[in-house]
């Protein structure tokens, strides 16, 4: 009889389920939320008009999605083959993060008391959400001076989108919703904890995922921060840190419990099946990705997550961060990313491209462009830099304009932006020592945009896999169920069998690689220059350089 | 009996006539004919598909263009006061420059030849071709090492613009059409040439301003440049400095010649009348603006003109040019500009805002945003930089780009970079003694848009006026005509009487003062990093200061 088990993937603006056979990870059924509590310029959150960093969500969004996408995905499973739904034997859920929740002790959240409905401090703080770029700073600041090890291990800084940033920001700005809070919790944890019964909150499972990448957990140093630091943080801080010190953290190879009754009956799945750890979404993307040493997942969607796993443990500079078990357990788990991509694209559809040229539309167009032929260069920091200068305090720049250059010219020119950030990243891997031989890429970006793969494939000089699971964070999830369950010995095997790469395979195209490792240079001075304090470079020749990489694309 | 005279302006898309009044310089009436032979994307002009830095015009349109609007001017002001015809004592001609015509010894184009019919080297070059990138550079350093006395006289470098540029591109790429010119010349001297019947281009007189300001021809060394520069450059030209050594050189107080029979009957404009030396557009903007010593003169346009007269002689670095009797007989005339402002707005407007948002709804949207608010910084180059870089390699640049920038706070990002780049300007002036003490603003877009004159103000921190009459250029073209005609004795008493501010000043707001001068510093870091070689600064700090000036707005 097949097994079945089901990965359920809450990403920026709709959650999906999807029920996949335990055997060899094909899909069985799937279905989608889209969450309504956003508004329109904010995918799936809201935001505050004073404040452009502000990016908030509401609850109800998650309840309401996984109840009805599970019921939808099982249903719809049934119909392909009949009682599957009993044959489910675990479940595993990701979401974004860091993407907080303030709640009660019984797990109830501010948002839902009639005193908070409108306080958008007390809504789940988005992980896009940069709100925190002051207290980042002085976290950085202050773990510089006092303990620098806990700095090595995210990479040297500590970004607003991460735990104690947006913690003491509401502390900060928001203290009556700071103090009606018992703790604060992962999304991802909380919604597990609810699906299991748990409602004591001091001491519902952490995922490690979130703990060690977002919040300084670290084994080596017994756990979370250490409470001289999170004092000179705010004293307000350690009735948090207790909370915290009360829950177990656990990897996504353990069970965060079992699904109780009421849940069973509202999602038509068994009760008392197992739920793993929860997990990021693109963790357990690089999972269904097919992640292991040597081989670099990049999930691109809004954002891009790159990830692999070594057996190493050196910390790198940037690269924030790597954690013992966090992707694979037995494994550190590197974990880097672009802090806009798609975001970047969609922004330029939205508010810029002419007459409401579609993306589709641009795509066309650029396509028709050669590498180096518009004599634009752009850099991919509209949201701020995650990876490697951890700094949301940087922008966006489009340079080579003139007064021909046109839409599709500029919307290639930021897709190879994004391409250069990539490129950034891998080469800080390599350079320590993480080896990276092959490149599989998942998320919804790559497959709309053959024109961004074949762009990442010149950039890197590498062939690009494509994951051939288009929804490798729920695979990921239901990968980790499998393993959860005892259906595998562990995530390597249950990999092995559960993920593949799809035949189309970009390769390399040696001019254009060429005229890319010119732009790329000449992207890496403006990223130096704007982006690391002290680099004093000569910039009068770049736009010059652009002009004679034009001109002479155009002669031949 | 009232006296009048005829002001005829070319600019870069249409030709305007105006009827003036001699005793106080107010328009009767005007004309205006578009250019017919230029295509769409390129205004008023002629474009190669494979080469965005080309700009060519066909003459047709200066023959019809003056005969039409001359005698519809001439018509429309009968109907008002019949018999004026008769009372027109002179006529004044400008147009951009350097806007050059090959020709044979008859002054036929060589464009109206079959040969050459469709060949865009054989038509006329206009001001803001950019192709001859190359030969700019060569001739700079050519005269950097054997002449520089002559670059200095032009601020130190020489454009692709400009005269000699333009000759020596078509002798090294289109040599057929070079071999089959007699001489090149100013559209403005070859038109004006044409009304008085002259046929014999080895002896027409040309004008002080286009050959001082773009052709070195300098009475310091003996008028145009030595023998030995101009075989450096390439032997073939000495065949075209001969021609040019045929010519008298004259300034706008000079008569050009008397209005051929042939022309009076074409235009209804009495036989025999006097034509001024003509001028460039903007010098002739200058004198209808109303340009005295301690007065600058903004023509605000598809690019700027700059313009002021000094009794001093010093050369600036970086402003092409100072040039004895240019702008007013007995003055030294100083000329700078932007290559591209409205051009900017208009780029902006044509090929990105988006969903075909018209500048007009730009403007109401931006001119609700604070300065700094947006967080964004332009620099203003996408058509190179004229003064005080002269630098045509240059191109645009943006910054401080997050995925909430508004198509408005690019709009009006860009207005403040062509006030930033206007402020360069001014402050190089006066840092080399010239005074400004009093800005007039004419041409286009200052009566379109009292966004940019209010942001215009509040950069320079200064009261800015606008010129009374819309038709400045033409006016100035009105004036010399006067002059030539004996109606005042000089210049300075003609523009006294024939010219005067509008009662509407626009007046700097000290809290915009404040943050456009934070603004301005962070522009001045790019225009130098960017436009300077050798200029080595720590831009780290730049996107940050911007969001730092972007929040305290906010929070206001």
């Amino acid at each position: 009889m097949e097994k079945y088990t089901i990965g359920v993937d809450f990403g920026t603006a709709s959650v999906r389920s999807v029920v996949v056979r335990v055997s060899d990870g094909n899909e069985i059924s799937s279905a989608v939320y889209q969450y309504k509590e956003g508004i329109e310029g904010c995918e799936g959150c809201i935001s505050d008009t004073r404040d452009p960093l502000v990016a908030r969500q509401h609850p109800v969004d998650y309840i309401r999605g996984i109840e009805e996408t599970v019921r939808t995905a099982l249903i719809k499973a049934s119909e392909v083959s009949p009682g599957i739904s009993q044959n489910v034997i675990a479940m595993g859920v990701d979401t974004t993060g860091t993407t907080l929740l303030p709640v009660l002790k019984d797990g109830t959240p501010l948002v839902d008391l009639d005193e908070f409905r409108n306080n958008l401090s007390a809504h789940i703080w988005l992980w896009k959400d940069h709100s925190a770029l002051e207290e980042a700073e002085y976290i950085t600041q202050t773990g510089q001076e006092l303990y620098p090890e806990y700095l090595e291990m995210v990479g040297g800084r500590y970004s607003s989108e991460w735990f104690w940033s947006k913690v003491l920001h509401c502390l900060n700005t928001d203290k009556r919703v700071y103090d009606a809070a018992f703790t604060w919790v992962e999304v991802s944890d909380w919604l597990v904890a609810k699906l299991c019964g748990l409602t004591d909150m001091s001491s519902i499972p952490r995922g490690i995922c979130a703990a060690g990448h977002k919040a300084l957990y670290n084994t080596a140093w017994g756990g979370y921060p250490d409470k001289k630091f999170i004092e000179s943080l705010n004293p307000e801080l350690l009735r948090l840190l207790e909370t915290l010190n009360g829950s177990e953290v656990k990897d996504s190879g353990q069970s965060a419990g079992l699904l109780s009754s009421e849940w069973a009956s509202k999602t038509g799945l068994p009760s008392g099946i197992p739920l793993s750890m929860p997990a990021f979404d693109a963790h357990f993307g690089g999972i269904g990705g097919g992640v292991k040493p040597g081989t670099l997942v990049k999930t691109i969607g809004t954002s891009t997550c790159d990830l692999t796993v070594t057996s190493g443990s050196e910390n790198i500079k940037g690269m924030a961060g790597i954690v013992k078990d966090s992707i694979i357990p037995g494994f550190f788990g590197i974990e880097a990313g672009q802090s806009g991509v798609g975001d970047i694209f969609n922004w330029f559809e939205k508010y810029i491209a002419p007459s409401g040229r579609k993306q589709s539309e641009l795509m066309l167009e650029a396509e028709q462009l050669k590498p180096g032929e518009s004599g634009l260069l752009s850099l991919d920091w509209h949201n701020g830099n995650r990876t490697v200068l951890i700094d949301q305090r940087l922008t966006g720049l489009i340079l080579g304009l003139t007064l021909h250059s046109t839409a599709a010219e500029i919307y290639r020119a930021l897709i190879e932006a994004t391409a250069f950030g990539a490129r950034v990243i891998q080469e800080r891997m390599v350079e320590n020592g993480v080896a990276v031989s092959k490149i599989i890429v998942c998320g919804g970006v790559p497959r709309k945009s053959p024109l961004l793969m074949q762009i990442y494939s010149d950039v890197f000089n590498s062939d690009i896999y494509i994951s051939k699971n288009e929804e490798t964070c729920a695979l990921g999830g239901a990968i980790a169920a499998a393993v959860v369950a005892g259906a595998y010995p562990d995530f390597v095997s249950a990999i092995e069998k559960m993920t593949d790469v799809s035949a189309m395979v970009y390769k390399p195209i040696e001019r254009n690689v060429e005229v890319y490792n010119k732009l790329y240079r000449l992207y890496l001075m403006l990223h130096d220059s704007f982006g690391i304090s002290g680099q004093q470079q000569d910039l009068s020749g770049v736009m010059k350089e652009l002009i004679d990489i034009r001109n002479s694309i155009r002669s031949i």
